[in-house]
């Protein structure tokens, strides 16, 4: 029946103070984000579920400038931990599940981030990656010495190729069968098989080899997320994973088909590259139910917080409007015309006030939402897969816990029945659970060139 | 009995490479640091012992140059973990002892570093510690673009302390009682008690707040083991647990007053800075049993790693001599004078060639080392501590967890029955176990002074 032979994949969004007034829901636990305990029962729900993998999504700074000390103290954002180091630790506590976080090109130096994520991957056995991000929030520039807001766009992501190149190489400079562990000859390595990266670059000069040496999947996952130009263009080149924030089922697929071709444009398969639509889920027993609990979770958003995402993400001045009268047609602006097109039909085709489609669009992260039952949410997924919108989707959890556990108990079996999902983990390695090769290292590659009788 | 109401404390020291022969022994498992479950073993072993730490000791390269590449070929410096990555792991699989691990200030960003400390702690729930030392190793300066070796001792020195005041200033930016977790009012922190750094410095700045918030020692351990004026002035003003390398107890007792008499001069008490000098563990069931050990993994030394430390230590031109032949009596020379000293006279005092006190040297990683049976060591361990010449022992384990483990098995016992050491835990965090109090937030103390009825 299925005109795809591969199967859909899934990531559960884990990000603190996301979904910013979730933490006030009767169901949350209020300060789970910053408990270790909730962070292994949040990641081993995900393994329950036999997703591919958590994403913990990251910024190095609060969500506000500390000026807005009002709004900040209204939201979790200041919880949850470092993401390096929990990954780390809910590695030890987990056996199947990919653990991909955040770091980001800006302000990282790739020794260090290449080093951690090797060491993740060996200490989860092959289940690491890294959400490639350039870090264009001014709050975050302030922590690392960068006056007057950000770095500019373009540079950023010549910086991000650079550093991308950088720890790759690292990742590559000692092989895998460098290791010889000859007790009796006294030699642990195979000299032959250590590389110096000697990288000199418009941003970084490193040495290497890297300590630690190739970790199991050769080279940690590699999830992004850009939507520019610069971003796509990254993405398609290096990326395994894309993360995307589409709306309606067209724009995805146009996006879909923008990243596969860009893909082998640059020489790769385009199934090398997995797209995965953010997607917020919103379950219930009936319909009606799951309208009131979406009304539930986003009558929990005050309206300074709820409208930002109007007069941002839609430019649109409330000030002109009754809150409470109907959404209004908007003019047609730049930027981000595809999400003020499905924020305009969603408020329409449900009848809401500008406050509660601000509410809803807050407490639903300014993803696409499904609210239904298990029938209608698989049917929108199956549709989105097999239409070639998505090869997988990220998972965001409004009520946090309790959202991930809806999705693991009522849409994964009927994913699972209807032959779209899992029925166990394929392989050891988030690697293998994607279907993805294994890279060679760089130096191996060449040496084996120079000198055919040794590879 | 004992003039000391405290007890001895002890850390097991860990670190690839380190004993860069050991995993030759027939005891030692090759490829252990390249193994997670070798990791857990250890620090479940140092646990099991009571100990208040592990301590992972990190470089940023390989501890030779690429060039180096024979060289680099026989010592297992490549293997291993990250540490900060390692160690939140290991929190999560153990429940009592300390995890101390190596961060350079010379090439980190506060910010980073003050997330990751703060997160590991909050995954151990109090047990983190960051041994700050300023990387003094050119190998290192090349995988973060410093040409030319490293930058000058004084800058980095000077940078480490403006790192250590913005890295403790971002713990302290969110008050311990600042989550109100109020759902019904939507108040998830109390505004007052959240803080701006705006800290702007010689080398740094940085905004703050921390991401992540207080973590349950307020401030993780602070551990160094700087040896030279400026390393001794940042311990005794900024450390909790300062390391070393003394081979002889007058040594070792001036070297411990001196770092005490500063330490009060800093307008602290003697008893918030704790004197671990490292200790090299060979034990035996008989002394001779001990010295045929010692010997037997001294032999895995080859001439060209043995004899660098003789070369570099003691500044001895081996070429001059036959290297079978006695240990000759050397000219007093500038630099390490205490060492040198204590590698002759223990050269004599055992009858040794210039090869086996070169080889002897390698194996203890140039740490003073007792090689004998439970009695003698303990005896030593007891002088030293009663005689103030140290407060507790980075137990150093030249062949690795089979050291550890008679340590465990053998000394801290005798250590017990002596009254010498704990014989549970003391507390739940790593602070309570060495007795240091818990620092408060300076901004706090700061909130308290402007308005008292606040504090
Ligand atoms: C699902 C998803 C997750 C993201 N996670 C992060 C993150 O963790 N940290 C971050 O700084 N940016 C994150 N971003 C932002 C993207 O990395 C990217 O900067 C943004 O989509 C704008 O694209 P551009 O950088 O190409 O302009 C995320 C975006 C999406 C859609
Ligand atoms: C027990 C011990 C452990 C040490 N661990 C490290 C380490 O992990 N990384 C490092 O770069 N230096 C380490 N050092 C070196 C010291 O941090 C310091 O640089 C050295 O003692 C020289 O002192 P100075 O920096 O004041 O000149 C260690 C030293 C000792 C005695």
């Amino acid at each position: 029946m299925s005109k795809r032979n591969d199967k859909i994949r899934l990531a559960a969004f884990n990000f603190s103070g996301m979904y910013s007034q979730g933490w006030r829901h009767p169901d949350v636990q209020s300060d789970g984000e910053n408990d270790f305990d909730w962070q292994v029962t949040f990641a081993r729900t995900a393994e329950r579920g036999l997703f591919d993998m958590i994403f913990m999504a990251d910024e190095s700074s609060l969500a506000r400038p500390i000026s807005d000390r009002d709004m900040l103290s209204r939201l979790s954002s200041v919880a949850g931990f470092e993401p390096a180091t929990l990954m780390a630790a809910l590695a030890a506590c987990t056996q199947h599940v990919g653990l991909v976080h955040t770091m980001s090109t800006t302000y990282e130096q790739p020794y260090y981030l290449a080093r951690q994520l090797a060491s993740i991957d060996k200490i989860s056995k092959g289940r690491a990656g890294w959400n490639l991000v350039t870090s264009g929030n001014p709050n975050e520039a302030a922590n690392f010495g960068v006056k007057g807001g950000t770095t500019l766009h373009a540079d950023r992501y010549r910086r991000a190729a650079e550093f991308h190149h950088v720890v790759t190489g690292l990742w590559d400079s000692i092989e895998d069968d460098a290791f010889l562990l000859d007790k009796e000859g006294g030699r642990y390595l195979d000299p032959e098989k250590i590389h110096a990266l000697a990288h000199e670059g418009e941003f970084f000069s490193v040495k290497g080899p890297l300590r630690g040496g190739r970790s199991p999947q050769g080279h940690p996952i590699i999830a992004q997320a850009g939507a520019s130009g610069e971003g796509r263009d990254l993405g398609s080149r290096t990326a395994d994973v894309v993360f995307c924030s589409t709306h309606f089922i067209e724009d995805a697929q146009a996006f879909y088909a923008d990243m596969k071709q860009r893909t082998v444009a640059h020489g790769r398969q385009a199934s090398d590259l997995k797209i995965f639509p953010g997607t917020s889920i919103v379950w219930g027993e009936t319909q009606s139910q799951a309208e009131d609990r979406f009304d539930e979770i986003s009558r929990l958003y005050p309206d300074e917080i709820a409208l930002e995402n109007i007069t941002g993400a839609v430019q649109l001045d409330v000030s002109n409007y009754d809150l409470d009268g109907p959404f209004p047609d908007l003019p047609p602006t730049r930027g981000m015309q595809g999400h003020q097109r499905a924020i305009s039909a969603f408020a329409k085709h449900n009848n809401l006030s500008i406050r509660q489609t601000a509410q809803r669009l807050a407490s639903s992260s300014k993803h696409r939402v499904l609210v239904g039952t298990t029938q209608s949410i698989v049917d929108n997924l199956e549709e989105w897969f097999m239409g070639y919108a998505a090869d997988g989707f990220v998972i965001m959890n409004p009520y946090r816990l309790r959202s991930l556990e809806d999705v693991v108990t009522h849409i994964v079996p009927e994913l699972q029945r209807r032959g779209l999902f899992r029925t166990a983990y394929e392989g050891k390695t988030l690697r293998e659970n994607l279907g993805l090769s294994r890279p060679e290292s760089r130096f191996a590659a060449t040496r084996a060139v120079r000198s055919p009788d040794v590879g």
